[in-house]
């Protein structure tokens, strides 16, 4: 196994000890449980915008905690869902008057206990508002999934809805705001190569030498199909094609309903791409492709998007929501507004992300 | 080989395509020769400061393209180097009224090239200083270098002299400058796997299983030592140790000598890192290795130079000077005087570093 690491049962917490080293002015890491806050939380002029789910996927959520996007981080142990009482002790820890957002990828174990912390906070007084992200367009459940996997629209929701935040909207309109971003995002992603946890030290699944996987999972769950591989351009063109023309699907996952326990249904809307929209493109490395090939892609995924005219207004091009060391691309299409667009480009100054400070 | 990838003639080609689509407003990408320039040259009140070197290393030089960092960046194809027509090329649409500040890591090619292209920009009249960046403490001469290899501390070097051309220095302070960065910088890398060239389609090198390399060079270049895994840790220590210690060799090679044709033997100094010095450290992944594990690095890093009363007053963890996909990390400690600080902390606006703007 090929990895930096000392003890593979203390991987996060050796990795979180270093995030906190190299970000004393940004964060606070906090152990057992383990959670990372932004500095000057709690304030009480702002809703508190939290996210989690198991490690691996640096730099979310951990690397988006600071200024401008998470107030505070919750991860859990490689591909694993943090528990109830890290997301409890990170929400009394950031908490002001105006609660608290969780925004919570869809995997089942993240929903559940994103939703117990949530009940654990509500009894203390502190209103809470959780939103699904199931972005993910290759598949309709999976392991760990029931619905569509939340993936890299969660990076475009964590941004937009931390400068909200740091904006004052109140925990009804960013909790709306989330779910708009949600709506509109689409994602999908393949593979390479496999990754390999440290806990099990050996490949998650095979895959041969002259093969690759369409549509997988950030943990390696399975995709739409294993193919031979193929041309930047052509896994481009079936990774990009099912995000622009993808539209069918009505996602209900986007808000869990304490009510009922069950998720809120949405309107059916139809999210299809169209001719005239704008859109923010995330051009993501699983982790063990270079920047460079990436750029292939994009070139790809701008030549696709310009002929059904959507608009690529902004992109991030690098490793932003990975899979440890698995080779592969994944891409993200978020349709916004120019509430959202504003948004997305107010400052921002996290260990991964920073602009305009 | 699993890389994206369309025609391995043209993957540099290619991939600076999607750089120039991604990036409009910040750069320009010019074929034929390659090179890429930012937006706003030339400029006649500013040093233009141009780098390159052979692709596979990015987002090292194209990704620091921009405001406030590189005016231009000369790729070759993969571990190639530059021709001296993409330099010249890339020299004359940015160079002003100040010169040309020419950084260049030491590698024969690149040396040699950048050095031609210096004297065919003399003979149209425009001034121009190559200072080599000879950083790596590993080994003194290697495949491809006579001398010390140039790594990590280029990124450092073309962060704060782009700062300091946008500032107004002039060519020979700039110069100065750079030399000072270089001689202060001193980096190691590891490799745990291999990179792969496109054009071979095959491991660079053969490593086994269980083995790791110590002091490799950026193309998989020979290293220290051959070795069986050790823990983030141990790997931390055998490199950072030599980077703390190193000082009893003394680099000749920080600017060519155009009259004599040959590196300007600069005086004999002790460059020993010593309590009380404020450093810039980098904490590098090799390309495959991900982010996550770097924080890991970067703990026991910095316990180490605190031990020895060194202080990291900045910090850059992430892929910054890669090697295609090669699974490892390099470390580079830089020391910084206030000046050197106040010109790296200065606004940039590139692809691959951002911050102030």
């Amino acid at each position: 196994m090929k990895k930096l690491v000392n003890n593979v049962d203390d991987v996060t917490v050796e990795q979180l000890k270093g995030l906190q080293l190299a970000h004393p002015d940004l964060l606070d890491v906090h152990f057992d449980p383990n959670y990372v806050t932004a500095k000057g939380m709690p304030d009480d002029d702002k809703v508190a915008v939290i996210s989690g789910g198991g490690s691996g996927h640096e730099p979310l959520h951990g690397g988006y905690v600071g200024k401008g996007m998470l107030d505070a981080a919750c991860p859990g142990q490689v591909f694993t869902s943090p528990t109830p009482d890290q997301m409890y002790e990170a929400g009394k820890a950031v908490a002001g008057k105006k609660g608290i957002l969780q925004i919570v990828k869809n995997y089942t174990g993240d929903v559940m206990n994103f939703e117990m912390a949530a009940d654990m906070l509500r009894a203390d007084g502190i209103e809470v508002r959780n939103v699904i992200i199931d972005d993910d367009v290759a598949v309709k459940d999976s392991t760990y999934t029931a619905g569509r996997r939340g993936t890299g629209t969660t990076v475009i929701a964590e941004k937009v809805c931390g400068a909200a935040a740091a904006k004052g909207y109140d925990l009804d309109r960013l909790a709306a705001l989330c779910k708009t971003v949600n709506i509109n995002g689409k994602c999908m992603g393949m593979a390479l190569t496999s990754c390999i946890t440290p806990q099990n030290a050996a490949p998650t699944f095979d895959i041969g030498d002259d093969e690759m996987e369409i549509g997988i999972g950030i943990h390696g769950e399975p995709g739409i199909e294993r193919m031979g591989l193929k041309s930047a351009d052509d896994i481009t063109e079936l990774l990009a094609s099912r995000i622009l023309d993808d539209g069918a699907y009505t996602r209900q996952l986007s808000e869990w309903d304490p009510e009922k326990g069950a998720p809120v249904e949405v309107e059916v809307v139809d999210t299809t791409f169209q001719k005239g929209d704008q859109v923010i493109a995330l051009v993501n490395s699983m982790g063990g492709t270079p920047i460079s090939e990436l750029y292939t892609v994009y070139a790809k995924l701008q030549a696709m998007a310009d002929a059904k005219g959507v608009s690529i207004v902004r992109n991030l091009v690098g490793h932003y929501i990975t899979s440890l060391e698995m080779q592969g691309v994944s891409i993200t299409l978020v349709k916004v507004d120019d509430e959202i667009l504003e948004l997305y480009d107010a400052p921002v100054h996290t260990p991964a992300m920073r602009w305009g400070c």
